[in-house]
């Protein structure tokens, strides 16, 4: 079994430093969650800073929500850098596969930036992949979708993308599937509703960040941590809903059940199965 | 009578897929209130993908309210695509009149790309019209509102806007007008303090044009629809609110009642009159 | 004593427009809590139009949160507009000291904008002082907040700082310090977990150009009522705050707090020391 609940007291004790180049659409969100598990966010996206920036910060998020040529720079300055530095960074590949510039970007990203982690729907990570992917919009394909009769299949390419790209790899859906190419996780936390909110992807990736900058050395262990942590909030959060409250209301409560969680409530609360 | 209610299930059963270039005030809440009435939101602003992402798209929506010289190129290739695909195009002219960089990109719009309906406050729209507007910001003068003075001129003024662009518009505030040129809908849904958040007119913007996705061939219906279940939810998220609640609750609740919302319940809220 | 209660009062009798050039993470709080004390908000940024922009309202907030190139440039000419027809201008240098670009800026716009208030932490206004800082990431360090044993050099340079820009800083922390160089005021209100949600400060100094337009030639008095605001907001946003609620319910419940708050309760929940 892995320690999640150190990984989370980790943050909370560390309370690390997190850059994210990320989309505008959700980033308030991103950094109240990054917030709520302990860390402190700080947004920048300007190619003459964001090298500076990232050296102050522990860990680095990119995701190309809303990409476009001046962040995209942005993107590849910063990602140098904190390779240099040794700060762990991770890729939410957010449309991979809705355009060229979101593909070719992502796979210029995954050429010249060594990711800690990489975090997306499976047909973003299929795009990823393969290079075309099957993806509408920002959303996975329902017949891409973890099941039983794909199972060994979805794990296999996903042990072969950690491996070819040294990263740990996150494909989250209905059951989330982690590897680093070696470990296995299969994850169960989570709620259907999640996906009536907006950002609950791009809050996992900034979060997930966080947990690879307070756990140096065991990123796998990381990434299950904030997953399992994320799922786990969308059903505490589930639970709190009265009859008249809807998607806004769970989105607020996510982040405060994220706010609250504790190591024990994790570890108690995470249904995960390693292979 | 209009069948409200097709026309709100339609878009929970048809999921459509909207391109928002939108602002990044209010971008959020619009990706939420996507979700919350079934739809699903992409927002995306390079040049570099929009025609793309609009293609795999069921509707666009464009709100000006932060508008810049990437984005309005964005706007127009967009808006160029849409057209050519038959996707429906919305504008919503935030601030046209406030600058000339606003008045004359909603112009120009105008005249570049169709627009299946337009949905502004009503200085914003007389600005359209007469190219200079009283528009201080980006509410409407109270001395333009619709009111028991004006009203028969308000009316033609919209008939003409809407015959001459050959466009739905809508027209909103204490009493919203929505015309096609030939049938007009004036609806009373509403309550006076969706004005103390921003945003509401944005949300009703990407709502509408998920409507419009959703019900081809009918925008009137479809716009009518949209601008009632806004105004219903403003109502319904009113009776929820406690004494020390204020504007940030009743944002969220107002998002929750679309995500309850039911056609039926649509249905039995509207209060509107046909002309 | 300071009649804190009539500057919230003009406030909402007089709903200035503000103009607000400011970062995307917490721009729709902003917008919110501007509506929440009785102002109406504009967001924009584009050099073709932030001139005009300007000119229409009665305040200007300039916020180095996501500076970029070109919102830069924004900065400057609104400032400059706003100088020439006597509008007050406030800065609020949001991570100065973490990167020479932050830094760089916010000194030239010292430079060439006369403001009327600065607003930020005790680590940024250090940072605009001396040129460098010791700010990490957006937040202050604990070594540099006001204490028992620094207190009187922390006033001391605060007065300097205010003579030298003939401004009103506000250097908020645990306990918030305002000065315009002859009267100084510590704040006491506040609560610790406001430093758990993002945006508090930037909410803040958007609360406060409203403030200044609203009570012209009373600037120490309206930078003062306006952090006791939302100091207070904060106190009574805590005491609604239920054991599941976290740093995302705490955000909505201090809008709220705003936009319920009166005069009296302003006057009688104020605590401060005038020197």
């Amino acid at each position: 079994m892995m320690n999640l609940s150190i990984c989370l007291e980790n943050v909370r004790t560390k309370t690390p430093l997190v850059h994210n180049i990320t989309n505008y659409v959700t980033v308030n969100d991103c950094a109240n969650i990054l917030l709520a598990c302990g860390a402190s966010p700080i947004m920048s996206d300007d190619p003459e800073e964001v090298e500076e920036i990232t050296s102050i910060c522990g860990g680095l998020n990119i995701n190309i929500g809303t990409l476009n040529g001046q962040t995209i720079e942005s993107m590849f300055l910063a990602g140098g850098r904190a390779n240099e530095l040794g700060h762990p960074v991770l890729l939410d590949p957010v449309g991979a596969g809705a355009s060229e510039l979101r593909t070719d970007t992502a796979l210029d990203l995954l050429e010249e930036v060594k990711f800690e982690a990489v975090r997306g729907n499976i047909s973003e990570i299929i795009t990823l992949a393969y290079g075309n992917g099957t993806t509408k919009g920002v959303d996975a394909d329902e017949e891409d979708q973890l099941n039983a009769s794909n199972r060994d299949s979805v794990i296999r390419f996903a042990r072969e993308f950690a491996e070819e790209y040294e990263t740990v790899v996150a494909i989250t859906g209905a059951t989330d599937v982690i590897t680093d190419g070696r470990r296995v996780c299969l994850i169960q936390n989570g709620h259907p509703m999640m996906s009536r909110i907006t950002g609950t992807g791009c809050m996992l990736s900034a979060m997930t960040t966080a947990f690879l900058a307070a756990n140096p050395g065991q990123p796998f262990e990381a990434v299950c941590a904030a997953v399992c942590a994320m799922g786990l909030a969308g059903e505490l959060a589930h639970k709190r809903l009265s009859p008249l409250e809807g998607n806004a209301s769970y989105r607020n409560y996510i982040i405060d059940a994220i706010y609250h969680m504790s190591g024990a409530q994790l570890e108690e609360g995470a249904r995960y199965e390693l292979l």
